[in-house]
């Protein structure tokens, strides 16, 4: 299967102003592109690109005064088949986990591990370790949460969701991956596409999705509290410890949003 | 000049708990060590070095059921020269930044920049860029936060540490950190000895300090908004985007602190 | 599609033999598996993962005395789709690239680029930059030596392949790197698994086969001299800056290679 | 002690040439600096830093067609101690070593291990494990190696000094560091400034300095066979798997060197 993706983001700046962005396809993809990975710009701007300390491919600009428009448009393949599910995954006990992996318990910006420990033991400590117990807190967050975009709330954080019992597919992923974290399995939050394929189209304007991905069994798979079904054709962005790591621009001087427009579909 | 600094720690734990130390002296340090960089322990207990992310040194244990006591004791050569202070180092623009700097730019967990962006910039952004800049925030942190050992906590913000206007050495490094963040300046959180050399003694039991760095002209620099004074002798251990990530112990299980003492004192 | 894939390898050593072992799926192929990552041993032997500085997923033991065999069998989901050649990709001039690339334009111990430079630039220079290039360079290499498993030698350099005129698939990737390196166009070594998956049937006995990606246009890509054609179902274990990086056991002591099988086909 | 270093360095360019440079101190001693970490040019050149992968900090530039004068001098304040033994250190056996140690264990471009193992063992095996090995190494390179600064060559591995038996300081370097990773001691190359100081005056005009690092008891040593003594005020460049990964500039296209001025004095 092939799957089209892109975007089209137009910013407006007042004055020069420099940005960084996370709006590649993660490296982990790049053997599944049919093209160069290029982030076109409505006017000559300078990019430098770097994979910061996560893995990802981020870029550095500097935003003009006035309107600037991002683009980019690719195609990408991919298997077709639904992401399995670790369904005989065992939980590592932390002894036994890589050190690489050990941060992704810590807490952080958006998953504030102290304030749902005392929850999380409660409520999960009663479910059988790995699979189980990771398949118990993704039908709580989903049963718990009401998605509702009108909601978005780019400070709150795990527990302000788990209060507001609101949120976009990131608060979904921060309390997910906060509620894990607690239980002593190391959870991490990703960024990218996540078309309708499959499944009944979603009203919404397309938009990135937020996910997470838990490490069970020796290797990290990929989870999703919002949906909780096995998708097809998530293509990943970037990951980090929550949404602070991952921001698909960050702006280091006032800069507003002006247009935003994403795709992604399946082509012949 | 040398330095013998050293610590004795006893934790009971209730069953057999992973834990992850960070308690050696860090490797910058390591050329002044006199000695292995070795941790005891009152009995046999295994345990496993690794760098983490940040470059700390940092060892992966299982506590046993019991009292657990862990100790070092070493001597460090060091150049017996207060602290320069960064007095013509400037505030290079985001656009020079080297790369790996940029995510001390960014919230994380203590450091709640989104919270704390609007009074830094009403607060600081007459004053000078660069030393002048950074001068006027630690002086600000100085005066604004009162230091109170008893009203630690562990799970207070910049922000929190902002509103209460107390805190230990972690708060004034947190609102400096956050402080800077906000105004575009790199900043990073560090632990370590700091004794009472060249000073009037401390009636405070000795303690592990906290303090930050901050990137001016191309380099990172030592600033200590809760002395506030070039000090002697700091012994650096770890550093990390806020004290998350250099928590001296972080046990994932229940483990009760029960003996801290801490040595850092000049010897012939 | 879906591959099935898998090896069973067998040492003798006379001692306990500590072993580095780089014999996992890599990272980005995770979310393709069906299954946990972990390697089967004869005996209970502990082993500890880590990722090392290029990003493999590598495991440590301490190989017993005696006999010890080592398996893996998994089905990994793939888009069943030949390779994409980069036939539109530019060639980055050096100030463009990003600064973790760097380091697969320098040299290292089986890619002597400072003694084929002179040799790369006149045969070379005279080629459009960028994928006309690298594709002659691969006609080259596909050209200049001739495979034969009997003649592998595990010391040869790039050099030495070229002057020997014969090698593996290792010297094929070996001397496709130090030209690209030469030619200021990154490039690192690959080993993974490649069946026969869309072609004739290879007589040899299977193997784990060594490749390389070439850096153009923003991103790596595949390449293959010893085939010279695009393939289908290649799956990545590691890559680094030449052999040496990603042995696929590296004993610290005297160990004997008893058995070695590799399995890779289509699955329904 | 006061240490004032720096350099003077001039380059001769036929074209606009992309260099990558590795001249400033090493991150680990910027604390000790009493200024900034600059380079100066005769012209106005746009830098880029950045770590590397072994932490080292480099500089990337576009040197002009024409002369390039490059420049740096700063303060470092030192011990003024000599650098401590590590008579007592224990040899780790390879499974505690820690993950990001194993590295500099293995092969690399100069260190050509392979060749020179057997030798290794047949010469040091009888030798007691651990800093008594160290020191039976840095003493047969001591006095097998005769120092000729007329017979420097940049190609020359450690192997290759070993048979001509003589070299500069990186050949005594190269071959301590391949001996040690032979007896499963890792070690690596570093490079920097080390002056007269405490002792007689070398008569041939300064010039950077290449030495190397061991593991023993859990920490890295310095040890430098070229002098086989304990020096005061060595400060360090750089450090990588050999000198490939800190050569001091690499120029992508033809680059002559035409000035070279290294100064290391103590002051008031």
């Amino acid at each position: 299967m092939k799957i089209r993706a892109g975007f089209h983001i137009e910013y407006e700046c007042q004055n020069e102003t420099p940005m960084l962005l996370v709006l590649k396809v993660h490296p982990s993809r790049e053997r599944d592109l049919c093209s160069e990975q290029t982030l076109s710009f409505n006017r000559m701007i300078p990019q430098r690109d770097y994979l910061d300390a996560y893995g990802n491919a981020c870029s550095r600009i500097m935003a003009p005064a006035g309107r600037m428009a991002i683009s980019a448009q690719f195609d990408v393949s991919d298997s077709g088949l639904a992401e399995f599910l670790p369904e005989q995954a065992v939980q590592l006990p932390i002894q036994d986990l890589p050190d690489d992996v050990l941060v992704f318990l810590l807490g952080s910006r958006y998953c504030d591990t102290d304030r749902l420990a005392d929850f999380a033991w409660k409520q999960f400590s009663a479910t059988p370790l790995g699979w189980p117990r990771v398949k118990a807190i993704l039908d709580f967050v989903h049963g718990h949460l009401v998605f509702d975009y009108d909601r978005a709330d780019p400070t709150r954080t795990a527990h302000g969701g788990f209060i507001d019992r609101t949120g976009v597919c990131r608060d979904f992923a921060h309390l997910t991956i906060t509620l894990c974290r607690c239980l002593n399995i190391p959870a991490r939050y990703c960024t990218g596409y996540l078309g309708d394929i499959g499944v009944p189209r979603d009203p919404h304007p397309m938009d990135f999705s937020a996910w997470c991905e838990v490490y069970l069994g020796g290797r990290w798979w990929t989870v999703d509290a919002r949906h909780n079904v096995p998708r097809i054709g998530r293509i990943l962005m970037a990951r980090g410890r929550d949404a602070t790591d991952v921001a698909l621009s960050t702006a280091f001087g006032p800069a507003t949003l002006t247009h935003f427009e994403v795709v992604t579909e399946e082509v012949d």
